[in-house]
């Protein structure tokens, strides 16, 4: 582990961020060469080299701090809380009383801390392959890896892919993968197989919840996500989205389109068993205050919010409904 | 009027578009200083200068043709539609039978596009104060402008402000507020005169939609603009959103922001009269297909995603519920 927590106070961008602008963060990516973004770097707090990405924390003038990623920007402290409550509570609230809860990837402890606003939740493992990301997070985003404070978190610290394959079928009553983008190392993770495993890990009438895209610049790669779910999850397959400003979060190879969308889409599935309808949460979660002393109050999900993630604009419903009736 | 209709073939990026990165469309907002957004300029279309802004068109390389007024994206071939279709069926499809619409601004036709679909429209005033954009729309942007095609229509360039001021009472059914930002010439259209004028230009029952700003940014601006409301229009006043990924249409003091945030809010009121109830839209143009033939399908609209529109996050729903009771 390279590190340099950053005492330079002077604005120094770091050459694994690109230097369109100097003293920006920019990123032009070869998937969406006529898209730039650029974020005002106001102090680089930390850069390091893991076994798997460069890793760098950087406080921005408007979004608080932010985490980057191979030069991606995965998580700013000013709309955090949409994706992390989204991903979260879609899936949990669909369900009554989830017990056991894996999370692939989100190594940064965000989707944790909403899990363990689930009084019901007895087990929340996590499978993440960098260790550093959660060394970092737990330095510079307190409020977000607050999550790894709940005595009923285990880090398993590896290939999502392999951890799945390992474990004893129908163990979870519910998976989230927090994922990257699916190309590049995480391209399996939006792959027939590894839904396959996601269904057979999970308990008859279990649910999953899995980042998927954005309607405005993917549709061609949610067509396919939802015709690959369809034939993996014998419940119900829905797609959902919210609205994250920055949402670069885990896109490597289009964080700039996708700050260009300002959306993030979800694929909600459940498997054959006890029906679930997403649309309608039945464990709600803001319906009940007892998790705010220790997590803090619900900034963005609700369950008006929840039924309306689901309405999806004419052309999206288009594609999507094509597949999957 | 100064024109350039570019034949140049060049990628040239004029000096009205500010030039953080050659070749790019960039802007840095002395609002929001520390966010800058790029668009890659293929070819610049057109270029002149009205009485009242500096126009351009420029064909992106993503995003289909762009227009910017005064260095701010007004509007983009790609995404277009969501904020059209929005701004228009919101108020449109929660009425009975509109007969009379007043739109403010809206130059390119885009609005006009959509308030004709209502076969039961028989009258379409628009009030655009620069008549270059009415021009230089029907010239580069011939499915926006496609509007001003109907009969029904009349153009009377103008201030909007001044127009509404000499409307009897009573006059419309519906006024779509299309305008700019709240700094700047279209401040006024942000405050209570404004308003007050609006809704005594309407039937009683009558509704008023206008575009108003990001709840990602500005919920201080949409706070005001709610007790605003609150206390002109005695019917019902609501606050709705929804995504369009390069918003920058209007809001020339925080395009980068508004980039961010892909976002853009409305303000829909009804005056005192019969009950409107936005929420539940009682005129769904998504039910009947007759306005296809000529207007094109709808791409972004439907009866779903109205009323899930309505829906906020919870840090937006409590700001804006303490104005609105």
């Amino acid at each position: 582990m390279e590190v340099n927590n950053g005492d330079a106070t002077a604005v120094e961008v770091p050459e694994s961020l690109s230097s369109v602008i100097p003293g920006w963060f920019s990123e032009i990516s070869p998937m969406w060469p006529g898209e730039a973004h650029s974020l005002k770097v106001e102090k680089i707090l930390f850069q390091g080299k893991s076994d798997y990405q460069n890793v760098v924390v950087f406080q921005s003038s408007t979004y608080g701090k932010v985490l980057v990623l191979d030069g991606v920007i995965q998580l700013t402290e000013r709309d955090e809380c949409a994706y992390q409550e989204m991903i979260t509570h879609l899936p949990l609230c669909s369900i009554p009383n989830p017990k056991k809860v894996l999370v692939i990837g989100g190594g940064d402890g965000g989707v944790l801390r909403e899990v363990a606003r689930y009084s019901s939740v007895e087990k929340i493992d996590i499978c993440e392959i960098d260790k550093m990301v959660v060394d970092v997070s737990k330095q510079f985003f307190p409020g977000v890896a607050v999550g790894y404070d709940d005595p009923r978190v285990t880090l398993h610290v590896g290939d999502g892919v392999a951890f799945l394959k390992a474990v004893p079928e129908g163990t979870y009553d519910a998976v989230i993968v927090d994922s990257s983008d699916p190309i590049g190392p995480a391209q399996e993770l939006f792959k027939k197989p590894f839904f396959a495993s996601v269904a057979k890990a999970l308990r008859p009438g279990g649910v999953v919840c899995t980042q998927a895209e954005s309607i405005w610049l993917h549709m061609h790669i949610i067509e396919d996500i939802v015709a690959n779910c369809r034939q993996v999850f014998k419940g119900s397959v829905n797609y959902a989205w919210t609205t994250v400003p920055t949402y670069p979060r885990h896109f490597s190879f289009n964080i700039v389109a996708s700050l260009f969308s300002g959306v993030i889409g979800f694929m909600l599935c459940s498997t054959e068993g006890p029906a679930v309808d997403f649309k309608h949460p039945i464990n709600p979660i803001d319906a009940d205050d007892s998790h705010v002393k220790t997590n803090g109050p619900l900034r963005f999900y609700n369950s008006e919010i929840h039924s309306a993630a689901f309405c999806l604009p004419s052309f999206a419903r288009k594609v999507i409904d094509s597949k999957a009736n």
